[in-house]
């Protein structure tokens, strides 16, 4: 039996403001940082220890490692980092606003670009200064591998290798692994670990900043999930994450 | 022609209180993280990028690395843990204070025991609870290989492995690295890199928190090293650090 533990990085200042990230390397808020720190208290107090963990590389998901690793006391485990568990790409979107992308393509139109498990966003332009092929930490990566927009089913056709190759073999070998992601790259590797529908992994909401707690048999297949903490702030967290598309948010 | 950069830690709690500190993991003072923070912002100033960081398992070396990244706004920056990077250990000595130590056996049994090449303090018990083998980190290590005490030469051997298999390939490979690690640890790394006398070796005082930039020839030989910074607050620390041993420290 193995335990792997999932956290969705605390909430980044771009979650506050409702717009759409993506790869943009936004930072977390004080909030989120808050949230990685209770996150990082509540594994130490339930008696988690990690041999490994793994990160994207987007700052707001290092950070929230950083910081429960720190909380935790164990700020010396190793960390791989890869841009396979990067938030999905969203393309055009990236930058705008949710709710008025809402009021303007119709609330319809943008949860099926939040939630569609095969409608990607309008890429980003070759030239255009987003476009990741401008940042250094991805200069290493295959042009032709390299996405400006994503749906649900590419992110998790980057991801799943990445499990296969890095993540699994490391839990097979006995090491105890945390991995540190987004909201959507976390749902991808649900979908493959569960075998969750194309239809039914668009309804999941994974809350920020809590820690998802699996057990795995031999096979890697999941016998148990549960969230660690409190569960009428989980709900609460999942329900604030569920509304973000809504044009008509307070 | 290469590029290498080392970081001596900033100041720890024990470096303040003047108390040998090895490998028991102490902190970062505030004054420690502001010296991390001043040594990133000065890298970031002069234009240094790293493809590949290296530190030590001991987190007041992990904490300058993660707080310099973070004022490079490189956190993505893979980083490799190793305690072969891990301060010289100190033996029975850990937790004493330096002057209180002095004044006991004499200025000059310290400065041996500090500063010569090849004696070591008495080592801790294999039953003392501050013996490596219980530290849940080193427990992959060999039993014969993890040290209870250290003098410069034991450091020296366990830290040119780690360069020869891990550090240098990686520089070789074009890779612009990053090293953040300890008094006696970058000690042996200079020792080896200049090909330092073991009667040399002991003079050279490293400050806390200045980054040292080596020019490497292809065969990785020094062609020329500087300390990026101020030179008299460079001078100042590099005094600091020479001023530990006395007995009359103020």
């Amino acid at each position: 039996m193995h335990k792997l533990v999932l956290m969705r990085h605390g909430e980044s200042q771009w979650n506050l403001e409702n717009r759409f990230t993506g790869w943009t390397d936004v930072d977390l808020t004080q909030t989120g940082r808050e949230q990685a720190r209770q996150a990082g208290e509540l594994l130490r107090a339930s008696g988690y220890e990690f041999d490994l963990a793994f990160s994207s590389v987007l700052k707001r998901a290092i950070r929230t490692l950083w910081i429960a690793l720190d909380a935790m006391d164990a700020m010396h485990t190793p960390i791989g980092l890869s841009w396979r568990l990067n938030e999905r790409h969203y393309g055009a979107l990236q930058g705008l606003n949710k709710a008025e992308t809402a009021a303007r393509y119709g609330e319809e139109q943008v949860l099926l670009w939040r939630r569609a498990y095969a409608i990607a966003p309008d890429p980003l332009a070759l030239d255009d200064p987003r476009h990741p092929r401008f940042d250094a930490r991805y200069q290493r990566i295959p042009a032709d591998q390299l996405p400006a927009t994503e749906c649900l089913r590419d992110t998790v056709e980057r991801v799943v290798p990445f499990w296969n190759d890095s993540i699994a073999p490391a839990i097979r070998s006995g090491r105890r692994v945390l991995i540190s992601a987004h909201g959507n790259s976390l749902r991808a590797l649900i979908k493959h670990l569960e075998g969750v529908s194309d239809e039914d992994i668009v309804g999941l909401n994974i809350p920020t900043g809590q820690p998802l707690v699996y057990e795995l048999d031999d096979e890697l297949r999941p016998v148990r999930r549960d969230y660690l903490g409190d569960a009428a702030q989980i709900e609460a967290a999942m329900q604030a994450v569920a509304n973000q598309g809504k044009a008509a948010k307070a």
